[in-house]
């Protein structure tokens, strides 16, 4: 009986479900919370799990990478055809604290599988998206008869994602001639839901400072001097509120320049989606949408830079009033940005900008943290070509488009390597990350194992070197 | 051998200094420091020894009235002349706190006298400055050959001025028949300096507010949300901003109506001051003045209303940086308010003025405190000119006029009783108030004593009823 290479996949994947789900289960049982000190044996027991796994799978290299932090896993399966080209996949082993307290209906680090879903903390985010990857290759190589996958296949699970990455350049940038990729596939990102499955195309970089605003060397009295002297609090104040102009553009010169524009192409594909604003806002825990005239919400989202104030502080914030000018205020801004805007010109123009914004009798301090490059792929990408193909073809559907609004080291792959970055996720909105009762939905994930298993012949096809 | 009045008052006030000073001492070691309960009990013995040295001064009448705070003392002198005027003195028997290892050089409550000045807290902020109106009477009779005051002297020394006075309106208006006067007198307030005594004017009132301005439900991720819904903090900082126009005018609409401007008399006077600008702006701890175009610093302080940021507060403001959209943020307003300007009015102005600034999204709620009065005597009143008068034959010099910039209860005695308020205070700006090592001059407490002396016989002259 001859099948095709799909209902090949698919017949072998239903083989092998059970033992994917338990070995899924047995590694979602480490504890592995990278920012509890505590658990820093656990991030170490599911490195080593994982490679060991990865192993099995048939990986002939699967290494753990050190790091000053917690360790990474590497793996490498070499296709053995000349010319193939070389993909590396990023995800993480770490996950978010999770307590039973935090309003979990079952134990977070004892998986458990009700009405189809695997709930359990790292179920999505980003253990069961890391581990598709597995059976995935296996069924790639059952319905082809390959002994080794179509592309040089590369694997780079970080320990730190869920702390911040902070060692995740310093290590890419070491080990960058091992990294060496043709493409990097990202699977750490979700769908638009269950009934539209997507592909991200991008995810806007942050740049984020802090500024003091240091006024009368303490607290002085407004009525003895109220009126007479400059306030800190009210040049933060003013600073925030001339960020942007009455149509929510933003106001540092400079800010907009280089930005690689929306194409009519990427507006329309966006505006097709199935976006409900009402529950969109419920999402967000708003009350109204609010942003840059000319743009949709998701476009505000997705692809547009923000200017964004995450705190402010200064004089007296206790119960009741105190009559004040205060000696200090504090801004804590960051900026959101996309493909054209580099971190650097986005410090230089905001330092340039703050300067001309503080009156006399009024010294300051800004302080700039590590930024997030923006990542973007174009549309016409052959890479991306081949993962909407895959995930069609495992969907049986039509994929569309995405962007993701958040920021994350996926950048860095793209900077220090020089590849483009896709990414594939099959997570949904409900998955709750970070939040009590994350699950999978066994479904979606059996989805990712399959566009896995068409994705590596696809993209072993296309143009990439 | 004849004396003229005022020798003979030196002569008075020459032979009793050692008893008097003796008596504030005895006075000073009484800790009565309304803030602090576990000095409740000294702050009623501190008017329980007041009351008595009033009744050994000569007043027929002198209670203590219980407040349902810290109890205030009341006195009272008939006159006995026909037709005498009522003068009602307002001072503090209460002090702030103090302890030595704040930077006290001496024990706070153990008075000593150094090189003319006597150290200890209340010296000058209140009880030194209540206390000279005792021997000052005394003068004034034994001066003038009478038995009882020229005037109808009243006394009301409260005790929770450095508590915020929360009991002082209730208490007058209860007592309002009983402390009816043709003018008040408050002795809690100070002069320009040594060298050039003045009477102050008016104080300015002050009306105070807080706002919570309130977004999402909780804190959200600005890198999926921020951009596309309303930032609470942006918005309070949008407020606080859009509070004075480039010119520093305030923009609040209605909130200048009705102000009694300043004379050209008054800015003249104002302007002979010997104001050292560099000297003002260390005494404020500050490096630029700043404030309101086409008035001076003295004009800012004195006689313009503000408005001030006193306290801002919204999202994070811990350590480093975090990539959110906040709850919340919150503002702490106050409006100082000069004479013309009604609190309620004001109120209106800026609740209604609010509720144009708040975008869709944004829920907020506003509270205002209770507010003060600002009071004003103006320069050609005769109550007005008789201090003036009486401070110039003690000082011997001419006296200039002043106004203060804080506010206080001095204006609810204006405002229930229907009285112009005098002030009559010898204290200096080095005498330090509310800090460590507060101290009083005692040369410039004893022109104290002997203005008052003259004092009572020149307003008996005034048309005052």
């Amino acid at each position: 009986m001859s099948e095709t290479p799909d209902s090949a996949v698919r017949t072998y994947i239903e083989e092998h479900r059970a033992a994917f789900l338990a070995d899924l289960a047995e590694w979602l049982r480490i504890p592995s919370v990278s920012a509890q000190p505590e658990h820093a044996e656990d991030v170490r027991r599911s490195a080593e799990w994982l490679a060991a796994k990865l192993r099995e799978t048939g990986f002939p290299v699967a290494e753990i990478w050190p790091t000053d932090g917690a360790p990474a896993v590497f793996a490498e399966w070499p296709s053995g055809d000349a010319d193939a080209p070389t993909v590396l996949v990023y995800g993480h082993h770490d996950v978010q604290p999770a307590a039973r307290e935090d309003g979990w209906h079952t134990e977070p680090f004892e998986p458990t599988t009700i009405d189809g879903r695997m709930y359990g903390r790292g179920a999505a985010d980003d253990k069961g998206q890391v581990f598709f990857h597995t059976l995935g290759v296996r069924a790639h190589l059952a319905a082809t008869g390959r002994t080794a996958p179509a592309v040089n296949l590369k694997l780079l699970i970080e320990g730190e994602e869920e702390s911040g990455s902070p060692h995740f350049r310093e290590l890419i940038e070491a080990r960058r001639e091992r990294l060496a990729a043709d493409a990097v596939i990202v699977s750490d990102t979700g769908m638009w839901s269950e009934d539209t499955p997507t592909v991200c195309t991008g995810m806007r970089g942050v740049a984020d400072c802090e500024i003091t605003f240091r006024g009368p060397d303490q607290d002085i009295h407004s009525g003895s001097f109220g009126g007479a002297v400059p306030n800190p609090a009210t040049v933060a104040a003013r600073v925030v509120a001339a960020l942007h102009d009455e149509d929510g553009h933003i106001t540092v010169p400079g800010f907009y320049d280089g930005i690689v524009p929306l194409t009519d192409q990427e507006r329309a594909l966006f505006a097709e989606l199935p976006f409900d604003e009402a529950k969109w806002l419920r999402t967000a825990k708003s009350y109204a949408t609010h942003g840059e005239a000319g743009y949709s919400t998701l476009e505000r989202i997705w692809a547009r830079p923000t200017a964004e104030v995450n705190g402010i502080g200064g004089g007296y914030q206790g119960p009741g009033g105190k009559t004040i000018v205060p000696a200090s205020a504090e801004l804590k801004l960051s900026f959101r940005l996309v493909a054209g805007q580099d971190p650097d010109k986005i410090e230089q123009a905001v330092r340039d900008w703050i300067a001309t914004r503080v009156p006399a009798g009024i010294r300051y301090d800004i302080t700039f943290g590590a930024a997030t490059r923006p990542c973007l792929t174009p549309l016409d990408h052959p890479a991306l070509q081949s993962v909407a193909r895959a995930m069609g073809r495992a969907f049986e559907q039509p994929i569309r488009f995405t962007r993701e609004g958040g920021s994350g080291p996926a950048a860095d792959l793209q900077d220090v390597l020089g590849a483009p970055v896709l990414f594939l996720g099959i997570s949904v909105p409900s998955d709750g990350w970070h939040a009590p009762n994350e699950k999978v939905e066994l479904d979606l994930l059996l989805k990712g194992v399959e566009t896995t298993a068409y994705l590596w012949g696809d993209l072993a096809a296309q143009p990439l070197r």
